[in-house]
């Protein structure tokens, strides 16, 4: 593939282009040939920016959220209720919910989820970590993904936790605000009305 | 917007990545990570292949092409027909030809074409270039686009050349090979039975 660009710096950036994820070798060529186009300090600033990643990124040594130094702004920040908890699996889940506005807690970054599958054991997680922040009067939220591999390292961290006397609880699971009935899965669904609320007007 | 990103570099990198083309500021920062969860000196790796676009991709001095050196490989190439020139809008174009393997001439790269709604005037190409490359004997091969700028930019660059008495030709336009006639427009298809073609099987 390499031997049909007319460039060796070409292909090569195609080449890392295209090992992003959902990147196929045409879109990487489109994109390095916008690049290609730009005025040399702007490749270099784009390339500088993406070389800072690996420098200047680091993890807040209690969260283990992406940071500018040691302990992450929201671990730093005292107006937060740092005796609740949120479990996630990534960087992008707390982002997420930072988004909603609407959680005042702190969060704890497993890095990944337990998936004997992908060969992903609880010791490649962050887990240790969360159980050393657990004390009896804090409130454990798990916000992992609703599927079995998300059940399975919830259910394996509160095996860990639960000696401690913490309080233990989950996202709510239900319809979307918004979503219709007749679109709704049957999972989702059933356990909409299992779960259902008192009505509060 | 910056602001919700929990580090500068991060920040940095996604809006980097989000000024390409067709990146949204959600792809970027999905991409900005999955490159973080990366070994460092694979970052780097990433990152210089981009930086190296900037500085080691150049242009042949004869047809404008993409090369690694001052004459492209296709310029240099004995073999080729040099009296056969085709001229293409951009790199890309080049790269689509030369994949058919159907072409043993060579090219002209005109680095755009002829929009005045985008503000792109002859000067702006490198007509001048292909007009001193044009020699009585020579056959200028027109692979611009179908629409009107393509045609515009093509009537430009005859008037310029027609006093050599070189050949001009251009590409054949007509349905594509398994194309089906229901599903072809009605300009592709009526230029097509315009320029039948004497059936020879």
């Amino acid at each position: 593939m390499e031997n049909t660009y007319p460039s060796k710096a070409l292909a090569e950036a195609v080449e890392a282009i295209s090992s992003l994820p959902g990147v196929g070798s045409r879109s990487a060529l489109r994109l390095a040939l916008h690049l290609l186009r730009q005025p040399s300090d702007k490749i270099h600033r784009f390339a500088s920016a993406i070389g800072r990643l690996a420098d200047d990124v680091h993890y807040c040594s209690r969260c283990m959220m992406i940071s500018d130094g040691d302990i992450c702004a929201i671990c730093s920040d005292a107006r937060r209720d740092h005796d609740t908890i949120c479990v996630v699996e990534s960087v992008r889940d707390v982002m997420s919910i930072e988004a909603t506005g609407q959680y005042r807690g702190v969060y704890h970054v497993l890095g990944g989820i337990i998936s004997p599958m992908n060969g992903i054991g609880p010791s490649d997680l962050r887990i240790r970590e969360l159980t050393e922040r657990v004390k009896p009067e804090t409130e454990v939220i798990f916000a992992l993904s609703g599927d079995v591999e998300g059940e399975t390292t919830a259910f394996y961290i509160y095996r860990r936790i639960e000696h401690t006397g913490c309080k233990v609880t989950t996202l709510a699971r239900g319809l979307g605000f918004g979503d219709e009935l007749e679109y709704a899965d049957s999972l989702t669904l059933g356990r909409s009305i299992t779960n259902r609320q008192i009505f509060n007007p």
